[in-house]
């Protein structure tokens, strides 16, 4: 194995960082990992801000569910979805792009761009020794996020990634069985066998959480999910998008 | 510079492949590491589906606008959002699920989870010699492709991977100026600014053209993004995904 592949296979979410903050070389390193990924049709449909103002960032956290790592860390980045900076490309040609802009296929080529540099991102820093966590929890309020930000329309926060060097090490959790993720030539047709991969998935989880509490904790992973789910969370999203030049038409 | 940043910078896009198919193992390594990825509250929102059927790589190359590589490569990887499993595990446990898998959040979740997998595959890829490259051209006719790949609703294709041994290595295009998608505490307020970074970035992007063209190309980056932006494509996305219960609600 490899030191690309090691790196990757050792991935866990750090949540607890030293005071130990990156410098402008480290953060400059990783930046220009972010740009190195592929972008769709050279659209480079992304922005990243990286929040070093403490305020900002207390803010942040609070947002998040109070998660004070994101206010402790050694950098904290935004990635963000970012159409503005192709309107103003258009406009500098004097040609007309909001066609383009307001459709569901750029909001989703924006978002995966936004995703294979924030992947590329983080590699590079666990690469580096640091350890980093996705923020999801942004979204809690993604208006509070961009007004704090300044992000103009046709720009909207997607996660933050807190990136520092790891106080503790958490353990890794166990991922979906291959043959549930990966499939040849078409997708499992039969829900039956996509269930009995489930189970014994939850077997896995229920055993690991068992081992990890004493016992005190045993869902399996579709307990686990179906809770999550039978509460919906971040229903504005929709109606946020529209406000922030995003119809998904 | 470590050896995981130097494959991050070395990436290129590879459109020309040997006729040596990827391993078993190898796969199985590719795979291991996108499911190595972080993942939004552990629902790992996404499919894979490795296409080996020569007819099937055929059409696919066919939708993505007759491009020979996605039809000859070493192994070629369809990344899907996939909202379906996680259907299976509400209906598994008995809970209401569908709010949740309607969401547009949850449809952001999805796209985020297969795209920090599809990264990490490709890193995995790149480290062990081989060359790869994204397809969006997939999405010409996500219909077409679903019912190939016959994806079940809740699962769409969002893009193609190529994967194989390099037959050409290409050169790099120059990203935008750091300056222009890195900021701190703030996105930049002035538009004059960003136009000005759009400017000197044209200049470095029709200098590269003209050589590689012998002046026969010299478009910067600005002109290149409004003459793809006043074509929109792929206006039918909305309807496809809400189509197969991505209603973006």
């Amino acid at each position: 194995m490899n030191k690309v592949i090691e790196t990757i296979y050792a991935h866990r979410s750090v949540r607890s960082f030293t005071k130990e903050q990156l410098t402008e070389e480290q953060i400059k390193t990783l930046v220009k990992a972010a740009q190195s990924a592929a972008t769709s049709s050279y659209l480079q449909a992304y922005s990243i801000i990286g929040v070093k103002d403490q305020d900002k960032k207390n803010r942040l956290a609070e947002i998040a569910g109070n998660q004070s790592y994101v206010a402790e860390n050694g950098h904290f980045f935004v990635f963000c979805a970012d159409l503005n900076r192709l309107k103003v490309a258009g406009d500098m040609e004097g040609k007309e792009s909001i066609t383009s802009i307001e459709s569901t296929e750029k909001f989703m080529v924006s978002v995966v761009d936004a995703s294979l540099a924030a992947q590329n991102l983080v590699l590079a820093a666990e690469s580096m020794g640091l350890g980093i966590c996705y923020i999801g929890g942004i979204r809690n309020d993604s208006e509070a996020v961009s007004d704090l930000l300044k992000l103009p329309d046709h720009v909207i926060p997607l996660y933050g990634v807190c990136v520092g060097y790891p106080e503790r090490t958490p353990g890794q959790k166990p991922r979906l069985p291959m043959e549930s993720v990966y499939f040849e030539d078409e997708y499992e047709q039969n829900p039956e066998v996509l269930k009995q991969h489930l189970e014994n998935y939850n077997e896995t989880i229920s055993t690991y959480y068992k081992e990890r509490t004493n016992g005190k904790r045993s869902a399996g992973w579709t307990a686990l999910m179906a809770e999550k789910l039978a509460n919906p969370v971040r229903l504005y999203m929709k109606r946020f998008l529209q406000k922030k030049g995003f119809p998904l038409k």
